[in-house]
């Protein structure tokens, strides 16, 4: 069992190159990016980018997101973002550089008070760089590449951050002043909290989540090569969801992935 | 393999109601109280005693200590109390009764900021009872059961508790306003961060920490069934540290246990 798991895993990890594939055994890996993290809705969610030095969300802190410098937040429920003074904290112990937070413009004030009040508790400095963001605002991670907000919908206010490779056309001095953007990185995150009938998509809706049949429902809007389904409800077990992800038609199948990890 | 480990555990665990033994799979049986959790020096802290329902300390908030009713809170750094507000978000995703949670007294007001700055976020309402409790001062867990806080040591102001059992010898319209101590429960927990010879004593005390050698030192002054040793460096292999708890010479050979989780 454990060969066959492995050697499943290899012939995987050999065709990374190739058409966008699923890495067995940690995280995956979908046109060239490789993903970590979990995510399980109203436990924990935390997807990193280890290639951009990012992650989205920080869900409880999870080891491989500490050592991602840019932490981008959606939204302020405790399951995205409560392991957040732990991240800093972390950070600090190991002298690693003070991280740069992105969170939406609405919840900035908030985080600044939840960081003031473990500075008051254990007399620390949890240095970092805070940036709030509202949609349709960028910010640039490196010259070139750039993040925008877009609106997302739930209960509370939220939003999620497309990365856009830019190409300078400029002369060096001009660099970080001015982008062209070539390239929407081919990779966009659903959440897909629902993926099977007892759970109908308007319930899901009451909770401000998706419904996998929404997604297909949709199939001839999404332009992404690779859509990568996140937040599952705690619910599944491992083979409904992959079940449910097997089962999808055309156009969309071959191109949506389950962050499964833990599940 | 697999068959040799479980029957290991459970010779053990039919041996708990006589001498102290240590448990392999998950967690420790000391004194005929289960002991579980994970303890490894500025990384996550929680102790748990499911017989007791409670939990010194909350870490990172893991999966076990959610069951647990009582929380105590040694002191404000971010490896003990980083997991306070998800433990309390959890509890309330489980539909599980708001908890009691004893901090000292000098951070409550920073703890009730905490969750404020939640609430604010993400709109839920974080129920729970906050006590904060003085050095000398008691809380009674039941009727049978009460907890002292006594002073610790540390760069920031800390203390333990000490669990006693209570009992009632009044009419039962009495019961909860007086109590007799009988039984100071015989477990007792001590910071060990240190176990070797590269960091000195001197070294330890100076981050408010202790090392083993002290209390080896002072063997003579333990009068517990049992000593559990816990917040080790991370420096360590799991090896080292069982190696040095295999050296400790009487009287304290034998009553002395690791909580090596995650080791």
């Amino acid at each position: 069992m454990e060969n066959k798991t492995m050697k499943d895993s290899e012939s995987i990890n050999s065709n990374r190159r190739g058409n966008s594939s699923q890495k067995r055994e940690r995280g995956l890996q979908i046109e060239g990016y490789s993903i970590e993290g979990l995510s399980i809705a109203g436990h924990e969610t935390c997807i990193i980018v280890p290639s951009l030095n990012l992650a989205f969300d920080i869900g409880k802190c999870p080891q491989r997101a500490i050592s991602q410098q840019f932490l981008f937040i959606s939204h302020g429920h405790m399951d995205h973002i409560g392991g957040l003074p732990m991240y800093v904290a972390t950070r600090s112990l190991y002298r690693m550089q003070p991280p740069t937070i992105i969170v939406p413009k609405v919840i900035k004030e908030s985080v600044e008070k939840l960081f003031e009040a473990h500075r008051s508790m254990d007399h620390s400095e949890l240095n970092h760089t805070l940036i709030g963001l509202d949609v349709g605002e960028e910010f640039y991670l490196r010259k070139d590449l750039k993040v925008r907000a877009f609106k997302t919908y739930h209960v509370i206010p939220s939003q999620g951050y497309i990365v856009y490779s830019v190409k300078q056309k400029l002369k060096q001095e001009y660099v970080g002043l001015l982008g062209d953007e070539i390239k929407k990185l081919k990779l966009s995150g659903v959440e897909s909290t629902y993926v099977e009938d007892k759970t109908t998509a308007d319930n899901a809706r009451e909770y401000g989540h998706t419904h996998l049949s929404e997604i297909i429902d949709l199939a001839d809007r999404f332009q992404n090569k690779a859509i990568l389904l996140i937040h599952f409800s705690a619910r599944y077990q491992l083979d409904v969801i992959q079940e449910a992800i097997s089962a999808i038609p055309p156009p969309l199948a071959g191109r949506v992935f389950a962050l499964t990890e833990g599940f």
